[in-house]
């Protein structure tokens, strides 16, 4: 038995925050059985990802050990967690475990993606327990921004482990389970391993405020609303939507859900029976027959996703609705860094039309979803482990939390993607290094962010593009003259004539030059056009663009 | 004098936080003699101007009217309001009024570019007073996060107009004036017609704090390091320098300026008299003979700017200065919309050396220069304005600062660029419509934002491009099979051949197919060959990428 070891790996997620993917292995060293808990995503932008469609972990070490993979466990049903399983499961085809509510959306993403529903197993709610390979693993119930969250208790040889998944310590989510002291504290009871533990609200000093504190100040603003009433979150936060809902409904509105998310996500709820007590709601086409101030829209978009209902119904109608001067907007919402600038434009649109916007800088529309640093403190006090490994965070977070846990005399350490740690110690320590990074889908196609296929379009962005094409006859000598095209750049710089005129006479100059050696040579007689060109760019318009350079032989 | 009247007009500025450019005029209609006020840029992003350098008024209309200019007046020295002056001098050809200060930052930027500083005129603050024309134009100090900022005290037969430039109501600033009330209840006592004014911070509910809270906090800060310590901020933000080396100093700390802007802009201020008693500097030569307990760095870069010195700090060293475990790095400084990624993935990068970061999220260590919207009210109160035109803001400030003046029975309304008002009678009243727009420098070039260059760009980034070549020989035949070069996108797709051997298979299989007509027709012959190039791709990989379509003729 003392060979072997319980190991923890996170491939996705730690230093991050986004697409989680965290496996834990027990057995001996390299023939550990393994299981992955959460394979998210995280969303591409145009500073670093422009035009890929979705960014996931790097499976390629899990892919090479598949037959030592006994099973995924999914969390909850939020992208970051659960979003790649159906992009990954034909490399990774194990069953998928989940709770009912989590289960029937990753059915739904596996059916779309044309893999067999029936791989998603749902599991029942903590005491119940899966057995996998050297693991009993159960899921406990946490209370999160989305029904069903669950904390894995993952038991082995090597003792238990706590894998939080993402939580609050909210006493009335309002809708799903409470945070249970009493069932953590018999968990807790034979004694914790290792806690390995959301961080994403570490820096927050103050302790979390619960779901339940919401519906009365929104109830109350839409009581005051004249025109229509519109409000944003998360599809995912039921609880939320289902206050929204609530809220208008006691104002006397028509509900109207906008947007596929939002309809996909309550019909889910309502199908697994987590959400009960849903107001009616009328389509976009029976709102037309309701009078304006008797509607209330529930939109999805609350990031300024451009194709979003919110957005569509900032730049004019949607589905026949529209907002107008005196209307009021509602983002119950926290706006995720990088989003600001997209969701500000979207504010500024509805200024134009007259409708008032209201955020959740007052602090009354919106609470978030994860543990705040006290409750963290309260977290670690309540289950006593013998290490707390942060996860679900970048470096900073990581390392923030590692420090509340040390100052507690819990051992810690800053783990990020790729540092295999051996937990079965006093203290987590390094025992290798995995090679990580991202896959991104692209399209239809997966490649990887370290291809230079990204890097290219990034490049072109920055400095456009020309496209420069040369002919050469039987003999190797220039047939008629070269010929440019440009695209992304100016057409008339320094010296007032066509940009791609000036080019093509100095391309034309050094061909007639060029002996016959270069001339002969693919790479060189590429390279030096290249350079041409980029030359001529550079003194004509001040920059230096991306080249193909084509040359076409006759012989 | 009734035919005459008094015109606002904004070119930038009005709809959006940067590149301002006010005009104003005095005439009869479509005579009116006319002064700019500021003329600044505003900055790039990947999403939606990748490769720009910076983006300036469309200034055509002003040009178009260069014989009625009078003059452009500068109010502040920052890059929003002065940065456009040089790039647009050579079609505004007339003199430019500013504060010492200012006006010496105007001169550098002059210079730099090629023209005669001597265009740059020295003022002195009201009561001093320029004659332009029908105007009499006077720049009465006011507190702001640079030194030397003014509001524009306007005269004309149609009454006084404020411009306030930024502003905030500061008594003790540190360095430059503060807010003087008696100053301002005299420029207000003949009656205001027309109030200008700085919206930015309209949505703070709370009074503004001043500069001078800071020093307390930071010197605390300072004095509880232990290893080496650097802070960053706007190197305009002079008080803000002078403070942070002050702290440093009586930490017993050598202070080391790192970057060019902080450098040069600690020189300006010393240069003309505004900042006196700046600790002394040392060079990051001789801050290698320091022990690092006893430096303080000062560094520009507080938006992430990846060039700069705290960005290039975080990933390593910086001039032979390296940050270390145990290390301060304090954020004096807001993080402005659109920045936050690069903020954080700086904050993260230190976060893995070990250095801990502090920000402004504690509200110790950074105060706001913009009016708060209790100050704006203040203001309303003090100058008693005709009519309050809000200014220097997006929509959504406009219209909120819009409805304090209503609330308080003052005139107002949302103007934003382009529209031209009529400020002679009680209210702000629409007189006209102006096409505006952007600018944009990039290299050496300028061109309009509707040009479409930076369109194509963006379509690159998204889609990738593909370079095909086709060449017909002397009678429109092909000769040889279509060649085709991708960039941006992935080499293999969903048959698992080569795409580019996918796409030229499919052109060759049209080329066979068509016929001479389609053949000689250049236009239609381009256009089936993109679309077929696209086609593949769509097939292939899932992406409809940018074409270029290169066709050579024999004949």
């Amino acid at each position: 038995m003392s060979s072997e070891r319980l190991i923890y790996l996170p491939l996705g997620g730690a230093g991050e925050i986004g697409m989680n993917a965290y496996v834990y292995g027990y057995g001996p060293q390299d023939k550990e059985r393994l299981i992955l808990v959460d394979l998210g995503v995280t969303f591409p932008d145009m500073d670093t990802t422009p035009g890929v469609d979705l960014i996931m972990p790097d499976m390629t070490w899990l892919k090479e050990r598949v037959d030592r993979l006994e099973g995924i466990f999914i969390t909850h049903g939020h992208e970051d967690h659960i979003g790649a399983i159906a992009h990954m499961y034909s490399s990774l085809s194990v069953p998928i475990y989940a709770r009912p509510f989590t289960a029937n959306l990753a059915r739904r993403k596996m059916e779309e993606a044309g893999h067999d529903p029936a791989n998603v197993v749902t599991v029942e709610a903590w005491p119940e327990v899966t057995r996998l390979g050297p693991f009993t693993v159960g899921v406990a119930p946490m209370s999160h921004s989305i029904p069903e969250s669950g904390a894995l208790v993952i038991d082995s040889p090597a003792g238990r482990v706590v894998h939080t998944g993402d939580f609050k310590l909210d006493p009335n989510p309002l809708v799903g389970e409470p945070f249970d002291p009493e069932m953590w504290a018999q968990i807790a009871a034979p004694g914790i391993q290792a806690l390995v533990c959301d961080s994403t609200n570490v820096f927050s000093t103050h302790p979390g405020r619960s779901e339940s504190e919401l519906p009365e100040p929104i109830t109350e603003l839409f009581a005051n609303a004249k025109g229509m009433v519109a409000a944003t979150t998360f599809a995912s936060n039921v609880a939320r939507v289902k206050t929204l809902a609530k809220a208008g409904e006691k104002a006397g509105r028509s509900i109207v859900l906008l947007g596929r998310a939002m309809r996909r996500m309550i019909e889910a709820a309502v199908e697994t029976g987590v959400l009960s007590d849903f107001p009616k709601t009328i389509s976009p086409e029976d709102a037309s027959d309701v009078p304006r101030e008797n509607l209330m829209l529930i939109t999805t978009g609350s990031q300024g996703e451009r194709r979003a209902a919110t957005a569509q119904l900032a730049r004019g109608k949607y589905r026949g609705l529209e907002l107008k001067e005196g209307d009021l907007f509602l983002f119950s919402s926290k706006t995720i860094p990088g989003n600001e600038k997209g969701v500000i434009h979207i504010i500024n649109q509805f200024s134009e039309k007259g409708v008032d916007v209201v955020d959740d800088s007052s602090g009354l529309y919106h609470v978030s979803g994860h543990a705040n640093g006290p409750d963290l403190e309260a977290l670690h006090d309540l289950l006593k482990p013998k290490m707390v490994v942060p996860m679900h965070g970048e470096h900073r977070h990581l390392r923030q939390h590692a420090r509340l846990a040390e100052a507690k005399g819990i051992a810690s350490a800053v783990v990020v993607n790729g540092m295999m740690m051996d937990l079965t110690g006093d203290a987590p320590k390094v025992t290798g290094c995995v090679d990580t990074g991202r896959t991104y889908l692209d399209g239809t196609v997966k490649y990887g962010a370290l291809d230079g296929i990204v890097r290219d379009r990034i490049r072109m962005a920055l400095n456009g593009h020309v496209t420069v094409t040369v002919i050469l006859d039987e003999e190797d000598e220039p047939l008629g003259e070269p010929w440019c095209d440009i695209k992304g750049l100016a057409e008339t710089g320094s010296s007032n004539a066509a940009l791609v005129e000036v080019m093509e006479e100095d391309l034309n100059q050094f061909l007639m030059r060029a002996g016959a050696k270069t001339l002969r040579n693919e790479e060189k007689l590429e390279q030096e056009l290249r350079r041409i060109a980029r030359q001529s760019a550079q003194s004509e318009i001040g920059k230096k663009p991306e080249v193909t350079v084509v040359v076409s032989r006759m012989r």
